[in-house]
Protein backbone atom coordinates (compact mmCIF):
# COMPACT_ATOMS: atom_id res chain seq x y z
CA UNK A 1 0.00 0.00 0.00
CA UNK A 2 1.29 3.38 -1.20
CA UNK A 3 0.41 4.73 2.42
CA UNK A 4 3.02 2.41 4.01
CA UNK A 5 5.75 4.33 1.97
CA UNK A 6 7.83 7.36 3.98
CA UNK A 7 5.91 10.57 3.54
CA UNK A 8 9.87 11.89 1.79
CA UNK A 9 9.54 8.48 -0.36
CA UNK A 10 6.07 9.23 -1.36
CA UNK A 11 6.80 12.56 -2.85
CA UNK A 12 9.90 11.32 -4.60
CA UNK A 13 8.07 9.02 -6.21
CA UNK A 14 5.24 11.50 -6.93
CA UNK A 15 8.05 13.77 -8.45
CA UNK A 16 9.99 10.88 -10.36
CA UNK A 17 9.45 10.61 -14.12
CA UNK A 18 6.61 7.88 -13.55
CA UNK A 19 3.29 8.98 -14.01
CA UNK A 20 1.79 7.20 -11.50
CA UNK A 21 1.24 8.20 -8.45
CA UNK A 22 0.26 11.11 -9.85
CA UNK A 23 -2.51 13.67 -8.97
CA UNK A 24 -5.34 11.36 -8.07
CA UNK A 25 -3.40 10.17 -5.19
CA UNK A 26 -2.67 13.56 -4.43
CA UNK A 27 -6.72 13.99 -3.85
CA UNK A 28 -7.19 11.26 -2.24
CA UNK A 29 -3.95 12.36 0.20
CA UNK A 30 -4.99 15.88 0.57
CA UNK A 31 -8.50 14.49 1.43
CA UNK A 32 -7.26 11.79 4.25
CA UNK A 33 -5.70 15.02 5.46
CA UNK A 34 -8.62 16.98 6.05
CA UNK A 35 -10.43 14.09 7.62
CA UNK A 36 -7.19 13.48 10.13
CA UNK A 37 -7.78 16.71 11.51
CA UNK A 38 -11.33 16.33 12.16
CA UNK A 39 -10.26 13.21 14.16
CA UNK A 40 -8.14 15.18 16.07
CA UNK A 41 -10.18 18.09 16.42
CA UNK A 42 -13.08 15.31 17.80
CA UNK A 43 -10.81 13.65 19.81
CA UNK A 44 -9.18 16.86 21.49
CA UNK A 45 -13.17 17.48 22.26
CA UNK A 46 -14.02 14.61 23.92
CA UNK A 47 -14.16 14.25 28.08
CA UNK A 48 -13.33 18.06 27.81
CA UNK A 49 -15.33 20.38 30.02
CA UNK A 50 -17.79 22.59 28.68
CA UNK A 51 -18.59 19.89 25.66
CA UNK A 52 -20.64 17.14 27.60
CA UNK A 53 -23.57 18.35 25.67
CA UNK A 54 -21.96 17.57 22.13
CA UNK A 55 -20.57 14.47 23.40
CA UNK A 56 -23.04 12.30 21.37
CA UNK A 57 -22.71 14.01 18.46
CA UNK A 58 -18.82 15.13 18.27
CA UNK A 59 -18.47 10.35 18.65
CA UNK A 60 -20.68 10.38 15.65
CA UNK A 61 -18.46 12.84 13.93
CA UNK A 62 -14.95 10.95 15.02
CA UNK A 63 -16.22 7.61 13.43
CA UNK A 64 -17.08 9.00 10.27
CA UNK A 65 -13.92 11.22 10.17
CA UNK A 66 -11.84 7.96 10.88
CA UNK A 67 -13.58 6.02 8.28
CA UNK A 68 -13.28 8.33 6.07
CA UNK A 69 -9.57 8.70 6.55
CA UNK A 70 -9.38 5.08 5.67
CA UNK A 71 -11.73 5.27 2.79
CA UNK A 72 -9.48 8.16 0.87
CA UNK A 73 -6.23 5.81 1.84
CA UNK A 74 -7.31 3.02 0.18
CA UNK A 75 -8.35 5.10 -2.46
CA UNK A 76 -5.12 6.65 -3.02
CA UNK A 77 -4.23 2.77 -4.45
CA UNK A 78 -7.42 2.30 -6.09
CA UNK A 79 -6.30 5.30 -8.13
CA UNK A 80 -3.13 3.82 -9.32
CA UNK A 81 -4.35 0.35 -10.14
CA UNK A 82 -7.56 2.47 -12.18
CA UNK A 83 -3.99 4.80 -13.90
CA UNK A 84 -1.93 1.61 -14.97
CA UNK A 85 -4.55 -0.80 -16.02
CA UNK A 86 -5.64 2.01 -18.26
CA UNK A 87 -2.37 2.76 -19.50
CA UNK A 88 -1.87 -1.47 -19.70
CA UNK A 89 -4.78 -1.44 -21.72
CA UNK A 90 -3.44 1.41 -24.21
CA UNK A 91 -0.45 -0.65 -25.14
CA UNK A 92 -2.72 -3.43 -26.31
CA UNK A 93 -2.19 -5.18 -30.06
CA UNK A 94 -4.68 -3.20 -32.44
CA UNK A 95 -3.40 -5.00 -35.57
CA UNK A 96 -6.63 -7.21 -36.66
CA UNK A 97 -9.91 -5.81 -36.78
CA UNK A 98 -10.85 -8.52 -33.63
CA UNK A 99 -7.67 -6.91 -31.52
CA UNK A 100 -8.98 -3.81 -32.20
CA UNK A 101 -12.57 -4.52 -30.86
CA UNK A 102 -11.14 -6.20 -27.73
CA UNK A 103 -9.22 -3.35 -27.14
CA UNK A 104 -11.78 0.02 -27.73
CA UNK A 105 -13.84 -2.23 -25.00
CA UNK A 106 -11.84 -2.73 -22.73
CA UNK A 107 -10.39 0.93 -23.12
CA UNK A 108 -13.73 1.87 -22.68
CA UNK A 109 -13.97 -0.44 -19.34
CA UNK A 110 -10.66 1.03 -18.16
CA UNK A 111 -11.22 5.23 -18.96
CA UNK A 112 -14.77 4.51 -16.87
CA UNK A 113 -12.63 3.06 -13.71
CA UNK A 114 -10.48 5.86 -14.21
CA UNK A 115 -12.95 8.44 -14.01
CA UNK A 116 -14.76 6.67 -11.46
CA UNK A 117 -12.11 6.22 -8.99
CA UNK A 118 -11.68 10.10 -8.56
CA UNK A 119 -15.35 10.62 -8.30
CA UNK A 120 -15.09 8.41 -5.28
CA UNK A 121 -12.23 10.51 -3.78
CA UNK A 122 -14.72 13.72 -4.94
CA UNK A 123 -17.37 12.45 -3.00
CA UNK A 124 -15.10 11.35 0.22
CA UNK A 125 -13.89 14.54 0.24
CA UNK A 126 -17.32 16.34 -0.05
CA UNK A 127 -18.31 14.11 3.48
CA UNK A 128 -15.13 15.36 4.99
CA UNK A 129 -16.18 19.15 4.13
CA UNK A 130 -19.63 18.67 5.62
CA UNK A 131 -18.57 16.92 8.57
CA UNK A 132 -16.10 20.10 9.16
CA UNK A 133 -19.43 22.34 8.58
CA UNK A 134 -21.00 19.94 11.30
CA UNK A 135 -18.67 20.58 13.74
CA UNK A 136 -17.66 24.05 13.49
CA UNK A 137 -19.54 25.42 16.13
CA UNK A 138 -19.10 22.46 18.74
CA UNK A 139 -16.14 21.32 18.66
CA UNK A 140 -13.14 22.53 21.14
CA UNK A 141 -13.24 26.35 19.57
CA UNK A 142 -9.07 25.85 20.29
CA UNK A 143 -8.72 23.66 17.49
CA UNK A 144 -11.02 26.06 15.08
CA UNK A 145 -8.26 26.84 12.74
CA UNK A 146 -7.91 22.83 12.26
CA UNK A 147 -11.30 22.55 11.43
CA UNK A 148 -10.89 25.20 8.64
CA UNK A 149 -7.76 23.69 7.37
CA UNK A 150 -9.57 20.16 7.35
CA UNK A 151 -12.47 22.11 5.21
CA UNK A 152 -9.88 23.25 2.60
CA UNK A 153 -8.08 20.65 2.49
CA UNK A 154 -10.45 18.42 1.68
CA UNK A 155 -12.25 20.76 -0.62
CA UNK A 156 -8.58 20.85 -2.54
CA UNK A 157 -9.15 16.87 -2.44
CA UNK A 158 -12.26 17.38 -4.23
CA UNK A 159 -11.38 19.76 -6.90
CA UNK A 160 -8.35 18.09 -7.86
CA UNK A 161 -10.28 14.51 -7.70
CA UNK A 162 -12.46 16.41 -10.19
CA UNK A 163 -10.07 17.34 -12.83
CA UNK A 164 -9.32 13.92 -13.05
CA UNK A 165 -12.84 12.58 -13.72
CA UNK A 166 -12.84 15.56 -16.39
CA UNK A 167 -9.52 14.48 -18.07
CA UNK A 168 -11.01 11.16 -18.69
CA UNK A 169 -14.60 11.86 -19.95
CA UNK A 170 -13.81 12.88 -23.58
CA UNK A 171 -12.44 9.79 -24.02
CA UNK A 172 -15.62 7.56 -23.34
CA UNK A 173 -17.98 7.11 -26.03
CA UNK A 174 -21.58 6.70 -23.96
CA UNK A 175 -22.72 10.07 -24.15
CA UNK A 176 -25.59 9.48 -21.48
CA UNK A 177 -22.97 8.26 -19.30
CA UNK A 178 -20.53 11.60 -19.56
CA UNK A 179 -23.54 13.62 -18.88
CA UNK A 180 -24.22 11.99 -15.83
CA UNK A 181 -20.56 11.89 -14.42
CA UNK A 182 -20.31 15.87 -15.90
CA UNK A 183 -23.77 16.72 -13.65
CA UNK A 184 -22.67 14.44 -10.51
CA UNK A 185 -18.81 16.41 -10.71
CA UNK A 186 -20.91 19.94 -10.83
CA UNK A 187 -23.16 19.14 -8.13
CA UNK A 188 -20.18 18.35 -5.97
CA UNK A 189 -18.35 21.05 -7.05
CA UNK A 190 -20.48 23.71 -5.92
CA UNK A 191 -21.39 21.48 -2.59
CA UNK A 192 -18.21 21.19 -2.08
CA UNK A 193 -17.39 25.01 -2.12
CA UNK A 194 -20.82 25.83 -0.27
CA UNK A 195 -19.78 23.76 2.17
CA UNK A 196 -16.32 25.08 2.12
CA UNK A 197 -17.62 28.75 2.36
CA UNK A 198 -20.01 28.33 5.18
CA UNK A 199 -17.40 26.41 7.74
CA UNK A 200 -14.75 28.99 6.67
CA UNK A 201 -17.32 31.65 7.61
CA UNK A 202 -18.19 30.17 10.88
CA UNK A 203 -14.64 29.51 11.33
CA UNK A 204 -13.64 33.83 10.58
CA UNK A 205 -16.31 34.33 12.82
CA UNK A 206 -14.65 32.97 15.77
CA UNK A 207 -11.40 34.25 15.16
CA UNK A 208 -12.36 37.80 15.16
CA UNK B 1 11.70 14.81 10.47
CA UNK B 2 8.38 14.25 10.05
CA UNK B 3 8.68 12.92 6.49
CA UNK B 4 10.27 9.98 7.68
CA UNK B 5 7.00 9.09 9.08
CA UNK B 6 4.96 6.30 6.78
CA UNK B 7 1.99 8.20 5.18
CA UNK B 8 0.02 5.77 7.72
CA UNK B 9 1.66 6.64 11.03
CA UNK B 10 1.33 10.77 9.68
CA UNK B 11 -2.04 10.28 9.06
CA UNK B 12 -2.63 8.34 12.14
CA UNK B 13 0.03 11.54 14.41
CA UNK B 14 -2.41 14.17 12.96
CA UNK B 15 -5.76 12.47 13.71
CA UNK B 16 -4.52 11.74 17.15
CA UNK B 17 -5.50 13.73 20.69
CA UNK B 18 -1.96 15.58 20.32
CA UNK B 19 -2.91 18.96 18.81
CA UNK B 20 0.38 18.62 16.86
CA UNK B 21 0.92 18.18 13.98
CA UNK B 22 -1.79 19.53 12.78
CA UNK B 23 -3.42 22.30 10.75
CA UNK B 24 -0.22 23.61 9.58
CA UNK B 25 1.71 20.56 9.11
CA UNK B 26 -1.48 19.48 6.55
CA UNK B 27 -0.85 22.81 4.41
CA UNK B 28 2.70 22.32 4.36
CA UNK B 29 1.82 18.60 2.59
CA UNK B 30 -0.82 19.86 0.71
CA UNK B 31 2.13 22.86 -0.68
CA UNK B 32 4.46 19.66 -1.22
CA UNK B 33 2.17 17.64 -3.07
CA UNK B 34 1.72 20.38 -5.85
CA UNK B 35 5.69 21.00 -6.17
CA UNK B 36 6.07 17.64 -6.07
CA UNK B 37 3.32 17.13 -8.99
CA UNK B 38 5.32 19.89 -11.20
CA UNK B 39 8.51 18.21 -10.48
CA UNK B 40 6.60 15.12 -11.84
CA UNK B 41 5.20 16.75 -15.44
CA UNK B 42 8.64 18.56 -15.98
CA UNK B 43 10.21 15.43 -15.75
CA UNK B 44 8.07 13.55 -18.18
CA UNK B 45 8.18 16.51 -20.07
CA UNK B 46 12.55 16.67 -20.43
CA UNK B 47 13.80 14.79 -23.34
CA UNK B 48 9.86 14.76 -25.01
CA UNK B 49 9.57 15.21 -28.82
CA UNK B 50 7.71 18.08 -29.46
CA UNK B 51 9.14 20.40 -26.49
CA UNK B 52 12.69 20.50 -27.76
CA UNK B 53 11.68 24.13 -27.94
CA UNK B 54 10.87 24.78 -24.04
CA UNK B 55 13.35 22.53 -22.76
CA UNK B 56 15.43 25.41 -20.87
CA UNK B 57 12.28 26.93 -19.31
CA UNK B 58 11.06 23.33 -18.12
CA UNK B 59 14.66 22.62 -16.71
CA UNK B 60 14.44 26.02 -14.80
CA UNK B 61 10.85 24.97 -13.17
CA UNK B 62 12.58 21.28 -12.17
CA UNK B 63 15.32 23.02 -9.87
CA UNK B 64 12.62 25.35 -8.68
CA UNK B 65 9.93 22.53 -7.80
CA UNK B 66 12.44 20.23 -6.57
CA UNK B 67 13.33 23.19 -3.86
CA UNK B 68 10.08 24.34 -3.29
CA UNK B 69 9.29 20.42 -2.28
CA UNK B 70 12.43 20.84 -0.17
CA UNK B 71 11.43 23.63 1.36
CA UNK B 72 7.91 22.73 2.54
CA UNK B 73 8.95 19.60 3.84
CA UNK B 74 11.44 20.97 6.14
CA UNK B 75 8.35 23.34 6.83
CA UNK B 76 6.51 21.02 8.28
CA UNK B 77 9.36 20.32 11.15
CA UNK B 78 9.76 24.33 11.79
CA UNK B 79 5.64 24.58 12.04
CA UNK B 80 5.46 22.06 14.53
CA UNK B 81 8.32 23.21 16.66
CA UNK B 82 6.91 27.19 16.32
CA UNK B 83 3.64 25.68 18.03
CA UNK B 84 5.37 22.86 20.07
CA UNK B 85 7.55 26.40 21.78
CA UNK B 86 4.16 28.56 21.98
CA UNK B 87 2.76 25.83 24.20
CA UNK B 88 5.55 25.53 26.43
CA UNK B 89 5.76 29.18 26.80
CA UNK B 90 1.94 29.01 27.81
CA UNK B 91 2.92 26.30 30.61
CA UNK B 92 5.49 29.41 31.88
CA UNK B 93 5.19 30.45 35.25
CA UNK B 94 3.48 33.47 36.27
CA UNK B 95 3.07 33.73 39.78
CA UNK B 96 5.71 37.01 40.42
CA UNK B 97 5.41 40.39 38.35
CA UNK B 98 8.97 39.40 37.13
CA UNK B 99 8.08 35.53 35.87
CA UNK B 100 4.65 37.78 33.88
CA UNK B 101 7.11 40.20 32.40
CA UNK B 102 9.65 37.00 31.14
CA UNK B 103 6.24 35.14 30.06
CA UNK B 104 5.05 37.99 28.78
CA UNK B 105 8.08 38.77 26.28
CA UNK B 106 8.51 35.13 25.40
CA UNK B 107 4.81 34.66 24.04
CA UNK B 108 4.86 37.77 21.59
CA UNK B 109 8.03 35.96 20.78
CA UNK B 110 6.44 32.48 20.65
CA UNK B 111 2.96 34.00 18.51
CA UNK B 112 5.32 35.56 16.11
CA UNK B 113 7.26 32.58 15.44
CA UNK B 114 4.03 30.63 15.35
CA UNK B 115 2.45 33.19 12.31
CA UNK B 116 5.63 33.62 10.15
CA UNK B 117 5.90 29.67 10.40
CA UNK B 118 2.72 28.96 8.05
CA UNK B 119 3.15 32.42 6.23
CA UNK B 120 6.26 31.06 5.15
CA UNK B 121 4.31 27.78 3.89
CA UNK B 122 1.97 29.97 2.01
CA UNK B 123 4.56 31.93 0.35
CA UNK B 124 6.34 28.69 -0.99
CA UNK B 125 2.45 27.21 -2.01
CA UNK B 126 2.76 30.51 -4.10
CA UNK B 127 5.65 30.18 -5.62
CA UNK B 128 4.14 26.57 -6.59
CA UNK B 129 0.89 27.88 -7.87
CA UNK B 130 2.62 30.41 -10.05
CA UNK B 131 5.10 28.02 -11.50
CA UNK B 132 1.97 25.42 -12.44
CA UNK B 133 0.81 28.65 -14.29
CA UNK B 134 4.36 29.35 -16.37
CA UNK B 135 4.55 25.94 -17.62
CA UNK B 136 0.47 25.01 -17.76
CA UNK B 137 0.99 25.87 -21.75
CA UNK B 138 4.38 24.49 -22.18
CA UNK B 139 4.90 21.12 -20.81
CA UNK B 140 3.77 17.71 -21.61
CA UNK B 141 -0.34 18.11 -22.85
CA UNK B 142 -0.36 14.45 -21.29
CA UNK B 143 0.23 15.64 -17.95
CA UNK B 144 -2.12 18.82 -18.03
CA UNK B 145 -4.72 17.48 -15.35
CA UNK B 146 -1.37 16.55 -13.19
CA UNK B 147 -0.57 20.69 -13.20
CA UNK B 148 -4.35 21.63 -12.70
CA UNK B 149 -4.43 19.18 -9.65
CA UNK B 150 -0.59 20.96 -8.47
CA UNK B 151 -2.08 24.52 -8.42
CA UNK B 152 -5.45 23.30 -6.28
CA UNK B 153 -3.08 21.49 -3.92
CA UNK B 154 -0.72 23.90 -3.78
CA UNK B 155 -3.71 26.89 -3.48
CA UNK B 156 -4.94 24.29 -0.86
CA UNK B 157 -2.03 24.84 0.98
CA UNK B 158 -1.83 28.05 1.25
CA UNK B 159 -5.63 29.09 2.21
CA UNK B 160 -4.48 26.21 5.07
CA UNK B 161 -1.58 27.94 6.01
CA UNK B 162 -2.83 31.51 5.87
CA UNK B 163 -5.65 30.21 8.71
CA UNK B 164 -2.99 29.33 10.54
CA UNK B 165 -1.44 32.74 10.46
CA UNK B 166 -4.70 34.16 11.08
CA UNK B 167 -5.31 32.46 14.39
CA UNK B 168 -2.44 33.86 15.97
CA UNK B 169 -2.95 37.09 14.77
CA UNK B 170 -4.72 38.18 17.75
CA UNK B 171 -2.51 37.71 20.58
CA UNK B 172 0.40 39.40 19.11
CA UNK B 173 -0.02 43.14 20.56
CA UNK B 174 2.60 44.83 18.02
CA UNK B 175 -0.28 46.78 16.16
CA UNK B 176 1.46 47.57 13.52
CA UNK B 177 3.84 43.93 12.88
CA UNK B 178 -0.37 42.44 13.09
CA UNK B 179 -1.43 45.18 10.45
CA UNK B 180 1.58 43.63 8.37
CA UNK B 181 0.97 40.48 8.46
CA UNK B 182 -2.87 41.00 7.64
CA UNK B 183 -1.72 42.62 4.16
CA UNK B 184 0.70 40.13 3.52
CA UNK B 185 -1.85 37.30 3.80
CA UNK B 186 -4.77 39.31 1.85
CA UNK B 187 -2.00 39.83 -1.02
CA UNK B 188 -0.73 35.82 -0.81
CA UNK B 189 -4.56 34.67 -1.34
CA UNK B 190 -5.64 37.33 -3.97
CA UNK B 191 -2.66 36.15 -5.58
CA UNK B 192 -3.09 32.42 -4.96
CA UNK B 193 -6.19 32.56 -6.22
CA UNK B 194 -5.60 34.46 -9.37
CA UNK B 195 -2.64 31.78 -10.50
CA UNK B 196 -5.07 28.88 -9.39
CA UNK B 197 -8.03 30.47 -11.53
CA UNK B 198 -5.62 30.90 -14.83
CA UNK B 199 -4.08 28.00 -14.48
CA UNK B 200 -7.29 25.98 -14.36
CA UNK B 201 -8.38 28.19 -17.00
CA UNK B 202 -6.09 27.19 -19.50
CA UNK B 203 -6.15 23.73 -18.37
CA UNK B 204 -9.72 23.32 -18.95
CA UNK B 205 -8.85 25.08 -22.24
CA UNK B 206 -7.33 22.18 -23.16
CA UNK B 207 -9.14 19.33 -21.84
CA UNK B 208 -12.11 20.92 -23.57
Amino acid sequence: MIADMTLNAFLEELASNSPAPGGGSAAAVSGALGAALISMVCRLTLGKKGYESVEEEIKTALDKSDELCKTLTSLIDEDITAFNTLMDTLKMPKETPDQKNIRNTMLQNAFRKAAESPLKIASACLETIILAKEIVNKANKNLISDIGVAAQQAYGGLESAIINVKVNLPYIKDKTYQDNMSKQIEILSVQGQNYRDDTCGEMNKQIG
